[in-house]
This record gives C-alpha cells, structure tokens and sequence, in this order.
C-alpha cells in the first residue's frame, strides 16, 4: 500500500537575477524587473512529497520527524534569511525559483534516505510556482 | 533537466448551465440551482501548468512575462467580466468548467508556443476545481 | 464578559454595475468593465460578526447553529445562484458590494434576535472587501 | 476527452495514535507528541479527485450533487465530529492519516459508481498532506 | 506613532462541549454534534495582536521573539495535542472557542509585558472565529 | 451610510534590519536573523481600507480603479522589486514593517484624495502583520 506525503515549509531570502556572461541589456531583456541591482525578496513556500509503503505496524510512512528535522537543517538553515547570491550554491548559477528548486531537490535526496524523494514544489509568490522531480516525467 | 511552471490567475464571469436540447425538467434535473434562469458567477482561479528543460544560460524554463501576456490576452480579455452563455466559444457548448478548461487549454495551446502546455487548472469555488491535460491521461 | 464570533459563508451570484439614471457613457466611466451588459459573476465571501456576554452556564455567546440557520434562509437562499439585478432588493439601487452588504446588514439585523450584529463583511474577490456596522463608525 | 474534477471537504475529528502491540515507550518514540494520552484533534481538509469522459449533452464528468451527497453521507458523517480511534474502522488499524486516506479512499471507491476515482488527499494541517490513488503509482 | 502587530499561530486539540450541571437532553440540545460523547478535535488559528509606540531607534513595537517565546510556552506548550477537557484550565468552564480565547488572553496579559496586548483571535475553523479583548468594547 | 472598503496588493523587496548607530552585537541581539548582512526578502500583502459615505446614485465609496492606480504609481512602483535598505525612504529610519506601514500610510494619504484612508495593513509573512493607522486609536 504505497502512499503520499506533502510537507510544507517557509522561508524568506532575497535574490537578483542576473548572468554575468550576459550584456546590461541582455539581462534586462531577460529578467525584467528581477533584475533590478538591489535585488529583492520572497518567502518561499516549500514543498516536500515522498512516498513510500505504509508500515502496517506504525501506519505511517516514515517518520515526519525526522523529515522537518533534515529540511530544516539541510534547507531552512542554508536558504532562509539569505541573499540567494551570495551563497556557495549559487556562484554559477542564477537563483531563479527552476534552479533553487533543483538545488533543494538534489540535496534534499542526499540527506533524507527514509522515504522516496518524489518533488519539490517551490511557491515563489502566490503566483508563481515551480516543480522538480529529479528531471523525471511528473503529470500533474 | 526538466522542470514544471503553474502560474495562478482569476478572472469574474457569469454562465447559465442549460443545454436548449434538454427539456426544462431535465435542464433542471442536471444542473440544479445552476440553471436559474437569469444566471449566476464566479471569480475563477486558473493554473496554467507548463514545462521544459531549464536553460542552463538563464536558469528558467520559459519567459514568465510572455506566459502573463498571453494568458491575458487570450484568456483574460475573453472571458472575464463576461456572460459566459452570449460568448461565440459557447454557442454549441453548455458553459460547464469542464468545458471552460477545455476551452482555455487549446486557446493557450495554440497561442503559447515556448514551452509544452501541461495542464489547465480551474477553481470554480475554493471547492470545486476542474483539471484538463488535452485528453491525455494525468495522474495526481 | 463581551465576546465576539465572526462566521464566514459564501455564495454565487452574478450582477451588472449600471444606474439607469444615467446615461450610458456616464455608466462606462462610472463602473468600467464592471458595466458589460451581460453581466458577470462573483464567489462571494461573507462574514457575520455579532457580540455578546458569554453565557456562564453555556460558555457561549449564542447559537452559532441559530445563526447558520438565519443566514442560510435569509441570505444565501435569497442572493445565492442569481442575479442580483433582478431581484427586488435591487430594482432601485445598484447591486454594488456596498450596497449587497449593506442589504446583508439590514436583513440580518432583523431576522437574528439572539446577539448584537455587530458587521458584515463581504469580500466580492480575493482583492476587493467591503465591510457595513449599520452606518455607525467602525475602526480597523 | 476526459477531464478531472476535485471536490474539497471539511471535517472535525479527534484521534490518538499509539498501538497496543507496542510498549509505552516505542509507542512515545513512534508518535511523539501525537502519543499524548488523552488525544487531540484537527480539521482535516478532504480533496476527492475523480475522472470520466466529459458527457457531450451535459457537459459534465459526472453529478456533482450525487458526489456531495456520497461524501457526506459515507464519510462526514461517519467520521465527522468524532474520535477516531472508539469507530469500528479503527479497531484493529492506527488512525493515521495515511490509514485515514486509505480507508475513505476504499469506502467512496465502494459508494460511489458515477466516475472513476482517482485519488483522495487529506490534510491533517496546512503543513501535513497525505494522499493515496488505492495503491497505484501517482506522480506529482 | 502607535502601531499594532498581530502574530499568527496553530496548535491542535481536542474538546467535547457538555456542562456536566445540565442534563443529557440539555447537553444534546445546547451542543448538538460537539456533545459527541467521545469528543472531537481542531487546528486552532491563533492570533495575537499587541500594540505600542514604535521604538524610533529600533523601528518595533517588541521584540517578536520574546512573544513567539511566550506564545509557545504559555500556550502551545499547555494546549497543543491535549484534549481540552482534562486540564485543570478547564476543570470548572466549557471548553468553548469563546473561553478558550479568554483563558489565553489572560495568560498573555500575565506573562508578556513588553506590548499592550490588544485582542486574541482564535479560528475554531476556517468558517468560525471568536475574539476577545479583555472584554472591552472592540469595534470591528 | 458610511462603509468601509479594503482592497489588497501585493509586492516583493529585500532589506536588511540595521540601525548604523548601534554596534553589531546590539543589531544581532536586536534583529536576530533578520540583521543577516546581505539581507533577504519578502512578498509583502499590503491592505488598505478607506471609508466614506455611499454615493446613493452610484452605490459606491469611491472609485476602485482610482485608488489602485495611486497605490499601483505611489506604492508598487517605488518598493516593488527593491532592496529596501537603498531607498531614499529609508536613508534614516529602519526598514522595519513598523516603519513600512507608516510610510505608505503617510504616501496614500498625500496622494489619494478621494475617501478617508483608515489604516494601512503589511503582512511581512502569512504570520506577521503590522497596522497603522496614522497614529490613532485603532480598536481591533
């Protein structure tokens, strides 16, 4: 009996979209407003499904727990209250919302070993959602 | 690497669900209150799911501006602040939600071409919500 | 000890913006889109707000299901699923929100004897809200 | 053409979750906070997706009064309003959420005939979702 | 300047709604479905609003933190996955929303001196709130 | 007849809480995270409620579209995709949401004439709001 569990998390950073390999112009054409020199900010809305077989004996999946403790300490931690810019994981990449959503999906599938990593879902305004599954098919 | 983009939109419109073929007491017997006679509405909610692989150069998968504007010129301009019932895309079609995500997911697939058009969302209510994926089969 | 309950409901209906008073360029520049002649359609949010003390012996302002009751005959089976412009609550005024809610107001003042109504509250979309006290000052 | 339609619910239940079969400690190790002795309570959210070929007459996937009415006869007012753990349904199961899904995802399998049944969601809080599509692979 | 911050929280518990100084049919009839004998639950929406002079040195009315810290241990810690009924907070009232808003408004008005507390909100569900503030007039 | 109107916005901006005058160990111990040096950011939802009388020939306070163009060109234009901190608003004060509502507070009232602005509301995340109401009594 296979199951499906979605976590949500928040957490707020700021972030400027910006390709140094790329014109003034260039940058401004393909960011817009994200592109503004000071950069801005969001809060993120995160989240987290894993599937996995219910434990007849426990009824749950895998431990919830210990899923809020890895993404707090593997997520929350490295992003929140951050310039997205400015971190280790960025230094070659533009932290748009596809490529953060990436970065959380791949470490998270690192450090999470309970349950099966199915998605990271990345709100990054009310609007504006994102998804990655591993670069998999995902129907949704 | 591919990833999955659901931008939300709402637009206000009115619709009459009754079908000229179907006598008054079946008209009345399939669609209950909502074939009153003069009509009611709805602030709908549209989810406009695309997807591609993420461009390593830009890290986005497609413009979201260029999205934005079609959505508000094919769908948005079309439809809302509008009676649904005196609209040429239902003049052989009850205007259902059904019918309605249908209806918006071949306009925008026609008119979107930068990224594969994956699903149309739409909340006719914060309780009842219609999902169409061009026919094909959608797992969630 | 005074306390304060606040119950939300919604309902759907649909309504045209235009005062035949006026002419039809003063009703364009008046109401915009608003004005279409056919009409559209909201999901109304309403919020019914009441005081009272609360009841030692119950723990309790009132009954919320008295309440429920009150609302549903009086509000939502009068307003929901119609058009509000053919409704004789609106053969003189414009079925603005402020007015609906002031409509809301009265009807309710009447026909809910067990606490103080206090507001109503009636959001027309996610963005727009209008709030009626019986005309007397309401700070927020 | 076959599209998909989700229906959201609401109902108050209170539950404990421990197993007799484990001792007070692994029972305290496996549930934490949700072990308390005296059980607490949520609001759960109920999504129930269905799918079916849209009726070309009608417009329609299915009646969705017929649904309402399913829902709430076999499911809210089985499970609404009451402590989980004293109903038949969990006399010999842990009533976890994931438990929870299966089992109104095998009842409305069972009590509704008009559409297939895709999926049911449950969210125990706005942080906690769970999902189950009867066992079958559902990506999202 | 004089400002007003509301802080939003969540705990879960469980009640059941009967006066033991009432009969079975006055309980029944008082109460209707939260008389169930073995109770029932809910996500509780707390909101606690305080108000201040602005600190034109720092900006804030207070320190958030120090009221997340007493909101957690005077509230969370004591109502959070409990079963309202059997605490002593409870031994003599109804758990009712509307003592239960009280009861936290005078814990806060006794443990958090840093803001003038303004008013608790607490949302039973997302269709039921109650306020009190301490029992003085609050227009609303 | 005075009613009440709010309408919402939205807008997204970095800033960095850190008052020049005080040294890094008072800023840590005072803003905690939110003094992190290369700041982070927020999807501010920004309320703002006027009130007035209800024009009996058209049935409205105000004219909506009005009051969103002035906070559109005066709020959303000049915070909108910024880093607070940059701003000529905020050369002397904090970029606290204290310190935010009071300045578009202060700017709506220059700038929209039209009804009597009652308070302005910042949500800084779904569970931190702040009000202003121009420094007067505001009962909620």
């Amino acid at each position: 009996m296979k199951a499906y569990l979605t976590k949500r998390y928040r957490f707020s950073a700021s972030h400027r979209l910006n390709n140094d390999e790329l014109s003034v112009e260039e940058n401004r054409a393909t960011y817009g407003k994200c592109n503004n020199p000071h950069g801005h900010g969001h809060n993120y809305a995160l989240e987290v499904t894993v599937s996995g077989e219910v434990d007849p004996r426990t009824g749950m999946v895998c431990d919830l727990g210990g899923l809020d403790t890895a993404v707090q300490s593997a997520i929350i931690d490295r992003f929140g209250h951050e310039n997205l810019n400015v971190l280790p994981e960025f230094s070659r990449e533009v932290p748009t919302s596809e490529n953060l959503a990436r970065k959380i999906f791949e470490i998270l599938k690192r450090e999470h070993g309970a349950a099966t990593l199915e998605r990271v879902g990345l709100d990054e305004t009310s609007l504006n959602s994102f998804e990655y599954a591993g670069g998999s098919e995902m129907r949704r």
